[in-house]
């Protein structure tokens, strides 16, 4: 069973409110506090087009030290220009001046629509009951204040011993379409207690968002406002991590970011159905991503999925454009542990009706081996669905 | 009104029967053939995983002097190995034997299931048929045949004057989708009696192919069947074409391709809309045909279409991951004429009912002018529907 302090970080004390940003008027204001000042790093969208509170959290992480984040949902404050940073700005100095810190120590997040002004006056009016409301059990509330069209609240945690002491690791993500660029996206916002040094901090996360955020796919687009934070407080009271340690932290830095990961994929927009793909026999490192991104992408492929169907042309014509070295003549595919495609040729249709029955399942595994030599990758992905369209056909009307 | 005679092109003679490759039993084979030998070009499909008949039609299409096409539907005759490749000789060489000329003479093109046998023995029996039904009146039925999910058959036609003689083109085509690699997509076959040299021939149709064919998508896949053929047996008796001659010629045939490319996104899969997207003020050509495909490909670009929402911060998201150069101050994006996006801020609500009202239309223009250069280019796509999914997600079942 659950614990009453499960999702408790010492030093950490999070809360939630309604401040009218969200049409629905649920929970959409998200604060969380350490009292101590942290270790902090940060990964950003690496699309062109940047949400303004990007700019600004990306700023504050390279200061170092942030003690603080907040976070809205209901409004992306995205192409929205000078107003729009002005009004990031405004955001971190508001929280800043309330709890009296630099305001180089709040780092902002927005998600929502996007190219419309943020209405700040209204953060202003919610941040002393969000103050008020700062509490070790706040995380799962935060969780829930930064929900778009997520159907679910994501939070996982991890615990570890680092340095002779024990510490933890804990995570909250939002996020239902690997874009929704509408909607800004994918937000995770990660805290420990660990005593770590920045720069290792800096690439374990780096790290850790290869293996877990840039392997799964919604729908293959991404957004202006893609945030990964983690602030590690120290108050573990850890000695100097060793290599160990570290590998270790990784670790629980990865499942908790891979935890998230999946729940995201999960709660697709509109998905039924969670595909994980294995590409094996890569002739490089970049032909085995090239190849699980471009199957896990394709419309036709995502669509056969929803369809039950284990339809392998489509499989194979999209290795064919994935512009990778492939023989056609080389392929094996299978769902799960049926084997479909040998050698490039089907194994006919009583292979296709059992691996059709697995595809009945919620999740399952599609493994391609190239054999073009000794790479592997993976990627998680969903299928394309008539709720997909209708959620993104109506979702501003 | 049509003449009786409109679809004609002297020389050539078409026909098509139905041998039940198709599961509808509807027309599935198509036969033109040329009285005299012809000068030949192709282009092929750049997908690794090539279908048998492409490899053959690509052999015979270099040996030059090609006189027939038979296509069939029903089947894709892809991935089915060495024994595919068999088929497909053996089907050109039936119809070399029956016409007496020479198996080289004879291009080949398939498209239908993939993954499956092609019965040739249905076309060997159909084939006596298919040959005793040519007429010059026979290419309209030629184009219904080699239809698969199309709801319509697809025929334009050209006439100009070159080398001092009056000369035509004529054109069919088949695809619902840039692909289906289970449909295997993309079919054109061009006949003219114009009189050219090969060389000439050959870049001609190149070029024609990147301003039509590659400016079109319906979901971003490619296939392993696409085909382009056109044949030219020279019986129009004209004198060797001069460069203005050519230059006619180039715009007559991009003319009949051009129409046949919109055809095929009018009649993409699930298609309510067809968006003509231009690309203003890129920074290279290459930048301006990444920034046409990116926002023309994008599934949240194409759901906002279909919901006839002019939701241009999904724009702006596709244009920053494209990977050109640009700034968001500077973007400017308009609905036919009504301006939406000004460098990089939103036009407001009135602007955008403005647009809503457009994109209510069959058929609009979504401009994006990124204010980096000189470079332009053009694409058309069509909107993501729940017809889409529908229609793969259930093909094969």
């Amino acid at each position: 069973m659950m614990q009453e302090n499960e999702y408790r970080v010492q030093g950490f004390r999070a809360s939630a409110v309604k401040a009218g940003l969200k049409k629905d008027k649920a929970l959409d204001l998200a604060l969380m506090v350490s009292e101590k000042e942290t270790t902090v790093a940060g990964v950003f969208t690496t699309n062109k087009v940047v949400a303004a509170p990007v700019i600004v959290s990306r700023e504050h992480v390279q200061n170092g030290g942030a003690r603080v984040i907040i976070a809205n949902a209901g409004n992306a404050n995205a192409c929205t220009g000078n107003a729009g940073l002005d009004n990031a700005r405004r955001m971190a100095q508001l929280v800043a001046d309330k709890l009296g810190i630099g305001a180089d120590e709040v780092l902002v997040a927005s998600t929502g629509v996007i190219g419309q002004p943020l209405n700040v006056d209204r953060i202003a009016e919610a941040l002393p009951s969000l103050i008020d409301g700062l509490s070790p059990d706040g995380v799962p509330d935060a969780a829930r204040a930064i929900m778009t069209t997520d159907s679910f609240a994501k939070i996982s945690r991890f615990e570890g011993i680092g340095g002779g002491r024990p510490y933890r690791i804990l995570g909250v993500a939002k996020g239902a379409g690997m874009i929704m660029p509408n909607m800004a996206t994918m937000l995770c916002f990660l805290m420990s207690d660990i005593r770590i040094d920045p720069h290792d901090l800096k690439a374990v996360l780096a790290s850790s968002v290869e293996t877990t955020f840039n392997r799964i796919s919604v729908d293959g687009d991404t957004s202006t406002n893609d945030t990964v934070l983690v602030l590690a407080n120290g108050l573990a009271g850890n000695r100097v991590l060793t290599e160990a340690d570290l590998k270790e932290f990784n670790k629980g830095l990865e499942s908790v970011m891979g935890e998230l990961a999946q729940m995201i994929v999960r709660d697709g927009e509109g998905a039924t159905k969670v595909i994980h793909m294995e590409i094996k026999g890569a002739h490089s490192a970049s032909d085995a991503l090239k190849a699980a991104r471009t199957v896990g992408n394709s419309s036709l492929v995502k669509t056969a999925c929803y369809g039950q169907d284990p339809n392998w042309g489509r499989i194979m014509a999209a290795l064919g454009r994935a512009e990778i070295v492939m023989e056609e003549e080389t392929v094996d595919i299978w769902v799960d542990d049926i084997l479909i495609v040998s050698a490039g040729l089907g194994k006919g249709e009583a292979a296709e009706k059992k691996a059709a029955e697995i595809m009945l399942k919620k999740e399952y595994t599609l493994t391609i081996d190239l054999h073009q030599g000794d790479f592997e990758d993976r990627m998680t992905t969903c299928d394309l669905t008539h709720e997909y369209v209708s959620i993104n056909a109506n979702y501003r009307t």
